[in-house]
This record gives C-alpha cells, structure tokens and sequence, in this order.
C-alpha cells in the first residue's frame, strides 16, 4: 500500500488542516530513577566498554550522584581490553539473493578485505555443528539455529546463548572461516542481538556475526529447500587493547561505618547498537533511587554503596567488577545485590545467606510479600558486577528477580531505547529494592553468606 | 547484563548437553495462499520497482500462475520512473552525539558529497512547519514530528502519511536544505519507515529521510532541552529514469465470455527495506487464492482476472494500474478489487455500485455474515491498482476490509517479513474473497457504479 485514492485524500486533507497542534509525547515518567534513565539515554546514548562514550557517561553519572546527595563520589578509572564495531553486512548469494540483517558478536576479527564469499553450512543446533566431522567446514561458513523462547525468569539465555558464547569456538575448531548465529533473543524484529562470544585460547577467532530472528527463519526456509546456500560476509569490527574504562562509586554513609555496608551495583557501558535504557540504565536508577528511598527518614545503620560498574558487556574476568575488588577489597562488606535484567516488575525473591541469618531472610520476605513478591527456593548468585566481591569475601546475596519475558526481545539490540521502559514498573523496582535495603541495612548483627 | 556467573553457567552447560535436536521452526501455513507468500519472500525478498528483483518476481509469478491452471498468463512490461536506495546514516552532532536510526524516503535527492551537516530545526507538526516565515530554514535541516496512532481501519495514515507526502515539499519551499520526519508508523521498533515523497513540480528536491519512532522520542527529548540541535546527514539514494517494470496478469475463464470481467488486483513489487510479505505478496496470495476458491466446483459464469501489479509503491499516476488502462482498457469490466492493507483479518465490506445492484449487495451482505464481516456504509473505492480502470470505466467496487491496527508496524519497514504473516488470518482473508467472488462472478445481470 503507497498512496491514497484521490476522493479519500481530498477527506483527510480536509481532517489534517482542521487538526490541533497536538502531537506525539514519549511515555514520561518522574523521580529519581526514571530521570536517570532519561538522562543517560538522552544526554549520553550509546556507551561501550573503552568508548569516549563511556568516558561521558561516567563524569555524568559522577555529577549526577554528587547532584543527588551521596558522599565519596569518585570515578576509578582502569584499563580493559575491548572491541569495536565496524561496517557490517551480509547477503545470501546462491540460491536465492537475500539482504540479511546481520551485526558482528564482540570480540568477532574483521573479515578479508572485499568481504568473505563462501558456502553456508546450516546446522539446526550447536549439537548438531558439534558432530560435523573435523575439517569439514574448512573454507566454509557455519549458521548455527536454535529454539530459545521467552521465560519469565530469562532461563532460555543459558542454554541458547552458549550458541553465541560457544559457537564460534566450534566452528572454528571444525575449520570454519566464519560463523553465522540466529540471535539469542526472543523477538521478531530486523534487529539482530550483539554480544561477546569467548574465543578458546587454543582456536583462531574468525568472523562471527548474529542475523535477526526473521533472517534466521528466512535461512532455515532457503536451507530447507536443499539448495547449496552461499553467503557475503562482511564484518570489520575488531578488538583493541588497553581501553580505558571505570567504576563511578557513592556512598549514603551509615550510622555506624564500621559496621560491614552493603553494596548495591549495575554497569553503566552499554552495547553500542541501542541506548541501554534497560541493560542497565535501568540497574543504575534502581538501585540508586532506592539507595535514597532506603534513607528518606534518616540514616541507616549501616552505609550503602552504589557501584556503577564499567565496562560489564565485554569485561569477561577484568571488567568493573574486577577492579571493584582490587580497590576495595579489603574494606568489609555484609551484603552484594545487582540489577541488571531490565526494568520490569519484581516478581520474585532469592536469598543465598547462612543459616542463622533466617530471622533477617523472613523479615526481607515480610517486606516484600504485600508487593507480591514471592520467595524462590534457588540460590542468589548476584550478577557480573558483584560476583567477584562476592567469591572474595564469600558476601551474602539477594536477587530481586525481575519479569523477564520481554527481556530478550531487546537485549544487545538497538531496540533497547527508553520508550521500552515502563515508568510504572520502573519504580515498582524501586520500591522493592527500597524495602530490602530497609531491613538489611539497618541489621545491627552479623550477615554472612550459606556455607561461608 | 552479559553472561552467566560460573554455578548457573555450569548447571545450564549440562542441560545443554543433554538437549535433544528440537530447532527453531518457523511459524508454518499449508494451502495456495501461503505458498505464494512463502515462496515470493523466501525466493525473491525485496523487489523494488524497477529493479532485477521485481523482473524475478514477475517470472516467478508468471511460472507459479501457469502451474495453478490460470490461461492467459503473461508479463506485460512498461517503463517507469523509479528509485534507488543508497549509503544512508545520520546522527545527532549536538548538543549530544547520538546516532540515528535513519532511512532515505522514495524519490529523495542525494545529501551532498561528505553529507549534510546543518542546524536541526524542530517542528511538532506539520503546520507548525507551514506556519514558519519562508526563508527561515535556509540551510538547516528540518525535523517534522506527528502523533500516527494505531486504527483499526488504518486511518491514521491519510493525515500523517501526510508528514511524508507533503513535508519535504513544504520544508523545501521554505529553504531547507534537507528535512527528515518522524516515521509514518505505530511501531516502537528502530526500524524507520520508508515510503515515497511527492515534491512538488515548482519546489526543488531535498533529500529526505525517515527516523524510526524510538529515534523521533529522542529528537523530541532533546529538542526539549532547549539547546541547538545540529545533524550529520547521509542520504546517497536517488531518482532513476526508464526502469523496467511489469504487470502479470492471468485469467479464469467463465462460462461466458461476452459478459464484463471481475478484476482483483495486488502489487508485486515491494520496498526495499523488508521482503514485502504482508505488502503486498499477501494480497497476491489472497486474491489468486480466492479466485481459484471460487471456481472450485467449476467455472464461474463470468471471467475473473487477477491482476499482479508492478511499481504500485513508487508508480504515482505511471505504475502498473495505468499500464493496465492502457492495455485493457478496451476490454468490459464489471467489478473491480484489491487486497493491499495486509493478511490481517478482514472484519468490514465497503460498497460503490449503482442503486438497482441492491440485490446483489444483498446477496454480497449475507455470504459474509456468517463470517462476521460488516457492512460499512462508506463507499469503497479500490486501491493504486485498479483506481485507473474504475476511473475510466466507472466499476462498481468492494473493497473487504482488513484489520489494520498492526499494519503500520510493520509498513514499508525492515519487519515486513514473513513471520509476521498468521496464516490462520491469511486463510479468513482467501475465504473472504472467495465468498465475494462466488457471488460477484456467476451475477448475470449489468453490474454498475453509483451515479455512473
């Protein structure tokens, strides 16, 4: 459909002329955590790990903290390695000539100049590339299929995303010349997910790339017609070393600082194809607007750290988290939380704390049980940004786990733009994560983790 | 959020392993209909007017036309003005660098050698630019927001289509060096909507550009801040004379052959951008489908024609409607239709016949109940394809309604794929048609317009 027919046009001419000045206002919100998300996505935008981007946001997120009240507000900055994108495309050449929507997984090499021109292989799993014979795929490109589905707790990213963290170290163990993923994502859109894959230390990385789900269905159908496939690849993205990057770090000082504090975090790098309004704009408002709620009635006991970590996408073992422990690792800690799954509604709760713990564990679920939040039996593994102070002083951790149905329809795409964020959910979080800081943070007596 | 913390990595490693080959299967239909579909976006994809792969469309077409036992079947090609995409990229230089999501409208103008690098101006609505003193945008570049909203009718696209059509021409007559708009769409998606631009004969073309409605936000945003607003703008596509275009056109003859033909019309070409599955190879599918539904128990009294348009979307007064005009339009039709708004369910039917074919609407009104589809008291009018030969030869028309509240997701966009066919809602759209036609075609009386 293109134009109108003339009798309907000449109407509606007739409508817009008459028409108001009214016109298309974006979802708003307000307070603390929703302006943050504003904020960074308008003011900032794309920030990857080791970007001039990144550098921006993190004086922003350093005046921004200053702004709202905490203390000891200081950006540490450390060094990284780091990936950058570069021209990307692809076509199916042989049978049928086909765009693709293709965008290059970090930490892909670039592609022979002119492109790669080269037989696709298609495999309906990694199983299935697992088993090709050894040398098969020499000279060829492999395309890796799956089957990852929506989950509310986000479960289907575990075992399909080992195609994007996996696969490519298959493939070139098998001796492909490159390899081609369906996103790990839930959506339908022409948007394919980025994120890094990990090469093995004994293989040749090579040029690895995600296409949309509608272009993976599109190879699947072409593949199906068993016709000899052919593709033009084109990746430039490569990685650089020494990148800089940092944490931006705050306190709200606690009645009694030398009690153990509790540390709340999220990353403020985002991939680079969207804004990173819920991975993790959304992490960092969260848990700084509750920081602040936690304290609307005076100090807690014990004071609450907010770590804006760096460079979370692409840090693997030497990211925020990382350099958090090296500088501050002799410091005591009582507690770690993250969030970093979006901005939809908390739904659930787990805990991974020792046992005599269990009085402050019932008063947390007390807290959390008129929003509707239910306890999970699993155990609280925090997330990227903590883990490592949580492994180095053995921390007791929650997990406010957020509705993630809709999490991977625009995780590392460039759908992840702040219209996706719902204000109202949006402080749902924080209220949540208010009420645990409450409790936790004004526990007088020891908290340790299970087994510790 | 990245990857996993080593226990839930290591627990979902082994579900992984003990996976079984069950694959991603896309979304599957069975019938003439969806075959059509299937076959026009898995084997052709993006069929521009004028372009190769709108001349393998019309082969594929004439082949799959003649193996469903059509006669007649043939290519009747025509020359046309068209339109070539090229290099396209765009990005907020200030007051915050950001890149935008950007694509070149039809019949767009190519930005100067190194871009356009120019103040943007913004506009809230397209009277809001028609209200600026001329001579004001004088080398900037303007940016025109709107409020398109989702309708079930699709109604949303005759007053802020307008923004496309006519908001290049205006910005031009009042100096601009170049005009990007808001997308003529209800998505959410970072996929802009593309579509032509009609420039006026007395203005001089400007290039012009689409941001998908997540980008506009930002614009907006930060046009909220009350800072100059400055884009870098690349826009290489451009206008081409005498470009190959065609009609397919096949027949189903009936009984008699003395009496008007029944003409149900599509178009064959597509944008670029996606594969054109629900614009228009749906409707290609709907009305074949229908017409051989109809004749199902043996030929119908009168001749129906199918009608596989070229160039619809960039054709103006010269695509394949008025080639149609011109090479049978000596020929006695009786009724015209087309199907162009997509595979989504159709709900109404509109009427534009003369007084005495009351029985017959009647007849139309009471196939279609059962089905659920009501009568609409508007007057139908057809569509692009068949409004030159209603014109000249004043047909009665039907138009069978479709649910458009999705449409304008997925228009003239990247999404417009497959996947985002129903084939359950393709199948109500052929039974539909066929009931319409079952009536319509074996109609022994005169057949006429309103006030014809």
């Amino acid at each position: 459909m293109n134009h109108l027919p003339p009798l309907r046009a000449a109407l509606l001419a007739g409508a817009l002329c008459a028409s108001t000045a009214v016109f298309a206002a974006p979802q708003q919100g307000t307070g603390v955590a929703w302006d943050i998300v504003e904020g960074i996505t308008t003011e900032i935008g794309p920030r990857p790990a080791g970007s001039p981007a990144e550098g921006r946001a993190r004086a922003w997120g350093e005046a921004r903290l200053k702004a709202l009240g905490f203390s000891n507000v200081r950006v540490e900055e450390f060094k990284t390695r780091a990936w950058t994108r570069g021209p990307e495309s692809a076509a199916l050449t042989a049978p049928y000539a086909q765009p693709l929507a293709i965008t290059a997984l970090g930490f892909s090499v670039p592609t022979p100049k002119g492109g790669l021109k080269a037989e696709l292989v298609y495999f309906p799993t990694l199983a299935a590339l697992e088993a090709a014979p050894d040398g098969s795929l020499k000279g060829k490109v492999a395309f890796i299929d799956h089957a990852m589905r929506a989950a509310q707790d986000g479960s289907g990213y575990g075992p399909y995303g080992n195609v994007r963290r996996q696969g490519p170290t298959i493939a070139s163990r098998k001796g492909a010349a490159g390899v081609v993923i369906r996103s790990a994502g839930t959506d339908s859109h022409r948007n394919p997910h980025t994120g890094v894959t990990i090469f093995a230390s004994d293989v040749t990385p090579i040029p690895a790339g995600a296409v949309s789900n509608p272009d993976a269905d599109l190879v699947a159908r072409t593949a199906a017609r068993g016709k000899p496939m052919a593709i033009d690849l084109r990746l430039e993205g490569k990685p650089f070393p020494d990148a800089p990057s940092g944490n931006v770090i705050a306190d709200l000082p606690g009645r009694d600082p030398s009690l153990p504090i509790i540390l709340v975090g999220c990353h403020l790098d985002s991939w680079d194809l969207g804004t990173g309004a819920v991975d993790d704009a959304s992490g960092c408002a969260i848990v700084t607007a509750a920081a602040l709620a936690a304290q609307k009635d005076g100090q807690t006991l014990r004071t609450i750290r907010v770590l804006w970590s760096g460079n979370e996408e692409m840090g693997l073992t030497g990211g925020g988290g990382a350099h958090y422990v090296k500088m501050h690792g002799s410091e005591a800690h009582a507690v770690a939380m993250e969030s970093d799954f979006g901005a939809d509604r908390v739904w659930q709760v787990k805990f991974n704390t020792a046992a005599q713990n269990k009085p402050l564990v019932d008063k947390v679920k007390a807290a959390l049980w008129p929003m509707g939040i239910v306890p999970h039996e699993g155990l609280a593994d925090g997330g990227e940004d903590v883990s490592a102070i949580i492994a180095a002083q053995k921390l007791a951790v929650i997990d406010l786990g957020q509705d993630g149905t809709h999490y991977f329809d625009l995780h590392h795409t460039p759908d992840d733009t702040l219209d996706k964020v719902d204000p109202a959910a949006l402080q749902q979080n924080v209220d949540a994560w208010a009420a645990v800081l409450g409790v936790i943070a004004n526990e007088p007596g020891t908290i340790g983790k299970a087994g510790a």
